[in-house]
């Protein structure tokens, strides 16, 4: 399997997590500037579609491959942007995007991960999920939503879940877009600056803010507990967004080579159906 | 309202349908070659991709209002095409589509409607089905899966469905991908010829082109009975891949340009929260 100097730098290894060591602003792996990753990005573009078209006519000839994108991050880390200009690369047909809001009395009255279940890409499609499960032992931790107790046990009914979908065939990439404090608070700024933006802001992403620390603790957890051998994490620095999307599609692009996909065999008998269209009575 | 001239030229007006008369290689209201139209289809991308991130942000204001684009046409007609080239020009988180194949026991347990209900587009989105309800009076009737009493009452039972949905705030724009029945036979030899396209092949494909004047005269009732003022149809010429390409995204702009689409204006003080946000206690 190829995998490119971007996946290798940010390819979270064992051990304990260190946010606050992990540049924001860097772009590791890459050696340019904006415009030069703006074209690396787009020169990804016709290689995903083929690898993307070829994981969807995988299907017809019955596998069950799939890939799943898990977009964790906090407020204006750019997951929106990353579906935006790096998804949408791709054929919108073999795209399934689901998001995850705060679950409803439905979801609640569930085991956290029913309601990711339904969401999950059926055979050959790349799924994207913006937020996910995580936010289970995220917001939930920091916020007091389930007791440590339980929080604890998430950690492993995780691990045990994603291993599950990859026996299933589900290529998954977890992807924590990484972004500073300082940014976050640039990039809220600029929404209540522009009232084309206003639509964006919520007063509760200010006081979201005081719990920064938290969730950085919350998010060093569960990327410890949950970087495992076959679904590891990538933290990616998000504070340059063509990085961001760059790093995003390169990664997507990775996985998609690893699978070495082919076009399925035809299973008629092409010369017969040569013959058959050749030789058809007038049409018209 | 704003309509283009290629809308024009394609919209069905009142009275009896006759498919023959209209070619399926013309570029009608477009004045230019293949280049020409690729560079406007490209040019269309930016003013799609603004207006419909506006009417996705309008729903956060509590609108209802939703777009559904439907596509009909014979096998090859490219469906699927103008989904990956035109569809594939906005933003994947605001787009819903639905591919309608043969009903499973369940949907045929129900009324014709009820998987079509299930497949609307919410509030905000831009809505696709990759054939549609219309399939229950095309291939319904021409392969008889249902009485002719029953096609009838159909032909009403949608008027009345596409009203209500208007009603609620969705804009429908229904396209009829009009292609030869030579340019269906080319497409299909293009396809035997290359082992990278047997995958979507099917011997049916030959199969289901002896029916192709019954399937022409179910169109052209389908047409008639259901191209109302609220929700008339569109013949798009697709001979042409480029010309039906740059047609539908054309349609999908003039009817965005009359929604006359805003920015939600704050629903909270963004002098108060600006300082807010420059007062806040350190974070990181």
């Amino acid at each position: 399997m190829t995998t490119s100097a971007i996946a290798e730098a940010l390819r979270l290894h064992p051990g304990p997590v260190d946010l606050a060591s992990i540049e924001t602003d860097a772009a590791p792996g890459f050696d340019g500037k904006k415009a030069d990753g703006q074209t690396a990005l787009a020169d990804l573009g016709s290689e995903l579609s083929d690898l993307q078209e070829r994981l969807w006519a995988e299907r017809t000839a019955g596998s069950e491959r799939r890939v799943l994108v898990v977009l964790q991050g906090m407020d204006t880390s750019g997951k929106g942007g990353v579906l935006r200009h790096t998804i949408g690369l791709v054929d919108p047909q073999g795209v399934r995007i689901t998001s995850f809001k705060a679950p409803t009395d439905e979801e609640r009255a569930h085991d956290f991960l029913w309601r990711i279940e339904k969401g999950l890409p059926p055979a050959g499609y790349i799924g994207v999920f913006d937020r996910s499960h995580y936010e289970d032992v995220l917001i939930a931790r920091v916020r007091g939503f389930a007791e440590p107790d339980e929080i604890e046990r998430r950690y492993g009914a995780i691990n045990e879940f994603e291993a599950r979908l990859v026996d299933e065939g589900v290529s998954i990439i977890k992807c924590m877009l990484h972004i500073s404090a300082d940014e976050q608070k640039a990039r809220l700024a600029e929404r209540l600056a522009n009232p084309d933006k206003h639509w964006k802001y919520n007063p509760c992403d200010i006081d979201e803010r005081a719990f920064w620390p938290a969730y950085r603790e919350a998010y060093e957890t569960a990327l410890e507990r949950t970087s495992t051998q076959i679904a590891p994490w990538h933290v990616v620095p998000s504070d340059k967004k063509w990085f961001r999307n760059l790093a995003v599609g390169q990664l997507l692009l990775d996985t998609l080579r690893g699978l070495d996909l082919q076009w399925p065999a035809a299973d008629f008998d092409v010369e017969a159906e040569t013959a058959r269209l050749i030789g058809e009575a007038p049409v018209q």
